[in-house]
């Protein structure tokens, strides 16, 4: 998606081999219009799959899967990594290891807000070892529902997020994939 | 906004006299065209106000202040209650009360993403005490911007923050006025 890599090249900072960031249009300051075209393109890349629910995982997720859920017609359900006050009945959960952070935490979604049968798309902003989106599919199919794709923002390359996901059988569609951060620039694929 | 308090009476479940939960539309699954709606909305009150930036709080402010923010063309910033890694830089931050949680928080805000001048939108999806509105006020004050509204989804006007609000002098529009939540069921004002 040529317009969020011209995003990345323009505010995207760098701040090591492994981190890019992206705060002044998509996980702290958010460009509305681009994140609507973002959700546009999601959309056109899965329409055909018949999705009944968009899931991502708070907090960087919601906005681009909310207007990917705008785009397709369906809800939204994101995980909580934080446990809520109003987050009370059955849950679904799973363990997800950050390695940036170097800890473990659990992610929850209230069974009520999945359904078995359900064809879900997964979303999320970065992808780097599909920590994340691992915990994500693994909730949406304790809950009987299936996973027919994974939409990330930014895909980091480098790491070994995609190969895991596709090694599992998973379709992911990355708007924007980046080859690598060495010597502080963004190198794309294609 | 009739739309969304048929969906508060007809989805929202009452926890306790103080809590409303409403996370089968709003903040865990979200619905998506609601979403736009209530963007649309705060567009429309607050659309004679010159309005640069919306500002919110992660995570449940996220989704009504992007559409919001998308609807008045604008760029939205959200204020973070958890470092991440890519929040480097100078920051502002302000301390907030949970009077829920019983706890004292820091929310942050990169310097780089408010500037002097600028006419501000706070959104946010609950008003209880006020607490996280004055803390985001506070932020956008310290940039040298200024707070011209704070649009709330659904207001516990039981509870003390709309006065607060006012007394500071700032221009609170609600999109639901909850009068109370006794006896487990929900009453509007008006």
């Amino acid at each position: 998606m040529e317009q969020l890599k011209q995003q990345i090249r323009e505010h995207g900072v760098v701040l090591s081999e492994q981190v890019l960031k992206v705060d002044a249009f998509l996980n702290h300051q958010i460009d509305p219009v681009l994140m609507q075209r973002i959700g546009a393109e999601f959309a056109r890349r899965f329409r055909d799959q018949g999705i009944d629910k968009v899931v991502t995982i708070e907090v960087s997720g919601i906005a681009p899967a909310l207007m990917t859920a705008l785009a397709l017609g369906v809800p939204l359900v994101f995980a909580r990594k934080q446990q809520s006050l109003t987050l009370t009945g059955p849950l679904l959960s799973a363990q997800v290891y950050s390695f940036t952070k170097q800890v473990q935490s659990t992610i929850a979604v209230a069974a009520s807000h999945l359904k078995a049968g359900e064809r879900v798309l997964i979303v999320d902003d970065f992808l780097a070892h599909g920590q994340a989106a691992r915990g994500l599919a693994d909730i949406v199919e304790q809950a009987g529902a299936r996973v027919v794709g994974i939409g990330i923002v930014i895909e980091k390359s480098f790491q070994p997020g995609r190969g895991e996901l596709e090694r599992l059988g998973y379709r992911v569609e990355s708007l924007a994939r980046v080859a690598s951060l060495e010597g502080g620039e963004v190198r794309f694929i294609d």
